[in-house]
């Protein structure tokens, strides 16, 4: 098991279009997995039908970090773990991103803060069932 | 001058994030690079108050072609060539991409094919404003 | 069955960085997906170890060709069905996308045109086993 | 002028690409707009020579921070305002981006550290021409 004691992972191949210059991907793109992987949290956890498109509300980004600690290459095969909380209206989420065959060395730490927000993009309470689910949301140590 | 003989030029450094492991712009980019081109072109000519944001009207692309003789690196000066024409709904748009050092060489030959369309994006009829302006394009050649 | 007879065929949601502000998939992601397919339909066939990263030999993407005839949006499940055949140096590839729940309706057809490339970008003659394959990959009809 | 005084200002339209199905730029392109700036910044003061392409020097990411306070749409100006200042091995870059026409309202702030690399991706020695612009830079106020 992972030193990354996590709520969800999300496994993502690294794409060749994701690479840059230097041979490795390009840094803008583990703002992209993030993404990626709180989508696949909020389906697994059936809260897909809570946000955009399938109801007004969408989770509009209000900070992203991350930090790199080493590269990750054109079919590298990916763990995004991710940890949940929540701070009043904001969701803060950290993101431990690991290579599947070097399982304890996270490669990139990362946190969002999003908070929901209606079609003119002002802040909204929390659907009851995003609430409920935050509640119950484990967050066992600070990763960054 | 160039062999393009061209309606409207674009000019356009390589940035790093559109290079890719091959140490050359990813194809993708080239579809960017064209959108960019057109976009400053309608800017040009102050069609930009006929379309989204300022106007309803979206231009959907309904095919893009490209093809690649060269490539292009981080850094390298771009000019992006255009002529335009149009076909009933539709406007046909080419592009011929070189570098500001070689003016004479098309690293990249594209074509798109756009139609307006409104917000549930259904084709609508282009506006008077459109429609003279293409009237006035110059096509001197198919570039490919 | 679909009526796309498919020698491969890739499954991809719809990620959130890859709509604009028309509320669809932008164009240029096509090519993204076409991409995801061909690498995947590679490793499948055990052919990865013979290109980049894991051998020399690069596929440079020499022409690209995208026909859309519906737009995709945001969580939707695609399915990019492949047809692939060789003309002399080669790799001619053709792409049907498909949303998961209207199997018979494409939403885009593609093609691209790919040679082998050594480090300096230079053709080169295709590996045994790619062509070995290749020989071996059925074209129904032409798509597009 | 305005209340961010910069070492350098780079300028910059939202590309269609960059936007997103709420409408807005994807958090992800700031990133972009924050390395297109630093690129700009090194040109404009002569040191593009002592970096990839051009020397064997590459300047890896080591982190990223970026905080939203409004969004930014298709076709808006921006202003990228930067002040840069040197941690031993490390290059601290703030970014303050506004809109031309309110030039004063950050609508985001971030922050990257970057280090010099060589091919193999191991820290190396700054170039002294780059030691010796960084003592010149101004560093006013922290941003973010």
């Amino acid at each position: 098991m992972s030193r990354f004691a996590s709520s969800f992972t999300f496994k993502r191949r690294v794409a060749f279009a994701d690479t840059d210059a230097m041979g490795v991907v390009h840094h803008m793109n583990y703002l992209r997995y993030f993404e990626e992987a709180r989508v696949a949290w909020l389906r697994e956890l059936r809260l897909d039908h809570e946000h955009y498109p399938k109801a007004p509300l969408c989770l509009a980004v209000l900070e992203t970090v991350c930090r790199h600690r080493a590269p990750a290459r054109f079919e590298d095969e990916l763990l995004v773990h991710m940890q949940v909380r929540r701070e009043r209206l904001k969701i803060v989420i950290q993101y431990a991103i690991v290579r599947a065959d070097q399982p304890d060395d996270a490669i990139a730490l990362g946190q969002t803060k999003l908070v929901g927000v209606d079609k003119e993009l002002r802040p909204v309470r929390m659907p009851d069932a995003f609430a409920a689910q935050l509640e119950k949301e484990k967050w066992t140590e600070t990763w960054l």
